[in-house]
């Protein structure tokens, strides 16, 4: 259980591939710590510099040799902004790619003052959350031990779960569980505003209750600040209890949802469970390459209206989630959404797909799991059984 | 052991301190939530706009109900940005603060294109990390709540520590302790590229191992894309065991560090430790109104220089931390910076004093501890015993 490196062929590849997507750009600055480790293999601080034609330059501020050990790439000694296009041969007229999505305003300023007024910006992060989207075998291997970390840490609750106890003392359980098997205790999530720990443990009417996190669910929380996730609510009988969390194996996620009951849960409940289920299993068979997110999302809306769930799928009317699905990776919102996009699912995505019921004031129900799409169809690499966890 | 929300009082206070410091700002648009929670109260998705004079604007996205419970100003929805400049009744030629360190690049463009090109935007952040530096009553409740439960926290080490267990199986004996007594399970870190789960447990040399982290010390994790804080290391008879944790209570920080050792400590590390408390010990004296951080810098270094210990308090030459203490709040690197700066010293600041000596190698040593800064002087909110704690 250490620390997986990348092998010089890996980052290689990834590298061409940016390249080959440059089109008019003389080159591409990465700043941001998931692109930087997944373009050098080193996310200590610094950036990479990716021309379109020879070698990337990675400059490092602080470990340069640990970033040394890390990444198969040589490290050079990051110096000021100032020197920055000097120290990267940047020619006069240079039109340089950043991530314009994550990079804060102040930061893009100061580099722009550094570099001068003869360099022009462009937005390269569409292409990134494309490119990071599919995934190679080095990374479906990671990915496929984050699926096996999760199953153990979801499979603790029906150990633990106990009428009467607190939402956050079983979601510890499931926690500690992921943690000593490897998880760094962090999810990583790319948008604004967006954090998450590991993942959503909230039982009945809490469950339900709508956050500020990016998801069908959100969780009544400990904080006003974190609003989302486990609470101090009591655990009733009969109550479901919904499971949600991301698996984490070097930095690679697998997200995945189960719901749990002391007891026995309404049938109400039970058949919008059922209904979840057959939802995902129609999302399973039509997740292969050459289909469109677009299409996914309204085969679900449909799947979701036929089955009598119109106003419960993915959350009520007036906030109702805008996606059944999201690409996993190193960050837990990446490409494709399966919402009303274009985008082209590619064999070896890898896609967590979430038919949830939310009924307020009650609770949630419904699945979810991660999916590697193949050259013929998906497999699911979560693997715990998926009906109700009665204990 | 409950949600804790803000008076009306305690609101309109904040609000007035950002009118009185707007200069010629129209006025101020927040989008960051810990921002957003500081000002309105609830950290649900939205903004809040504050015009220099007259009434703040709430504005929420998704869960309106849910944030009118929480804060204690009217909330109104939160419509499409095309039409902000009419739902806030901005006019021609309006200057508006934007807090441009955090805010993504791309956000900020939307805005501009949104509200049009007569609008004119300026930097409101330093502003903000200064009214947020200084702590009211309010705050101070929740500060030392978080001081607490970071105390019964790091204590959990004493109970657990044994010779060749992992430092990750340590480290979550004290996340576990922290998390069922309220601590929301990750730490917020206003800078980019950082983010923190709930603290820090390295042994002997991977705690001297630089990290792209913030920090004197980093670890060396268990992943690449997260390569800090505890990993897969063996604790080993007579190594330092840096146990360095942020408390968090109701999303307020405070931040300690304690040293633990199975056996005895090498007599050199010892006398560095000893060093370290009366270094903290000196600050501590000077951390008093009126006094600037640089000040407080300065005599960190002289008592290091003094003591013998230039070249390892901070780090070694090459990877030295340029801080030795930082403020503490919603946020876990708030003002003031202890380090070469002009931040005023104003009474009601919380401040984590961190002087560590540095090994690499070999280990850490050094103490941290919160500190309030009264009228007069400064007092400690974290209680431990600061003596290197032997098991």
């Amino acid at each position: 259980m250490e620390y997986v490196l990348h092998p010089r062929s890996e980052i290689d590849a990834r590298i061409r591939k940016l390249q080959d997507r440059m089109g008019e750009l003389t080159g591409v600055i990465i700043f941001e710590s998931t692109d930087l480790g997944y373009f050098s293999g080193t996310a200590q601080e610094g950036l990479i510099y990716i021309p379109r034609d020879g070698q990337p330059t990675l400059m490092i501020k602080k470990s340069q040799d640990r970033a040394g050990q890390e990444s198969p790439l040589p490290v050079q000694p990051q110096r000021s902004l100032r020197s920055l296009k000097a120290d990267l041969n940047l020619p006069a007229g240079a039109r340089i790619g950043l991530e314009l999505d994550v990079l804060p305003y102040n930061n893009y300023l100061r580099l722009e003052k550094a570099l001068g007024e003869d360099i022009a910006f462009f937005d390269i992060s569409e292409t990134i959350k494309h490119i990071r989207s599919v995934k190679s075998d080095f990374e479906l291997r990671l990915i496929r031990e984050a699926a096996r970390i999760l199953d153990a840490g979801i499979a603790t609750v029906a150990d633990n779960l106990k009428e009467g106890m607190r939402e956050i003392d079983l979601a510890v359980a499931v926690e500690s569980t992921m943690r000593v098997l490897g998880h760094q205790g962090i999810v990583a999530f790319r948008r604004f505003n967006q954090n998450l720990p590991l993942g959503h443990l909230m039982a009945g009417p809490s469950a339900a209750l709508p956050s500020s996190v990016s998801s069908p669910t959100g969780g009544r929380g400990m904080s006003l600040f974190f609003a989302q996730g486990p609470g101090f609510a009591r655990i009733k009988r009969g109550e479901s209890v919904l499971v949600d969390y991301a698996g984490c194996y070097n930095g690679y996620i697998a997200d995945e949802t189960r719901i749990f009951c002391v007891g026995k849960i309404s049938a109400k409940l039970e058949d919008a469970h059922q209904a979840a289920l057959q939802i995902e299993e129609a999302i399973a068979e039509q997740l292969s390459p050459g289909k469109m997110s677009r299409d996914i999302w309204n085969l679900s809306e449909a799947e979701g209206e036929r089955l009598g769930y119109r106003d419960f799928l993915g959350g009520p009317p007036g906030s109702k989630a805008g996606f059944v699905g999201h690409g996993v990776g190193l960050q837990i919102d990446e490409y494709p959404v399966l919402g009303p996009l274009d985008h082209e699912i590619v064999e070896s995505m890898v896609v967590a797909v979430e038919p949830k019921m939310i009924y307020p004031g009650e609770g949630v129900v419904g699945i979810e799991d991660t999916f590697l799409v193949g050259e013929t169809g998906a497999e699911r690499l979560t693997r715990l059984p998926q009906e109700i966890w009665r204990v």
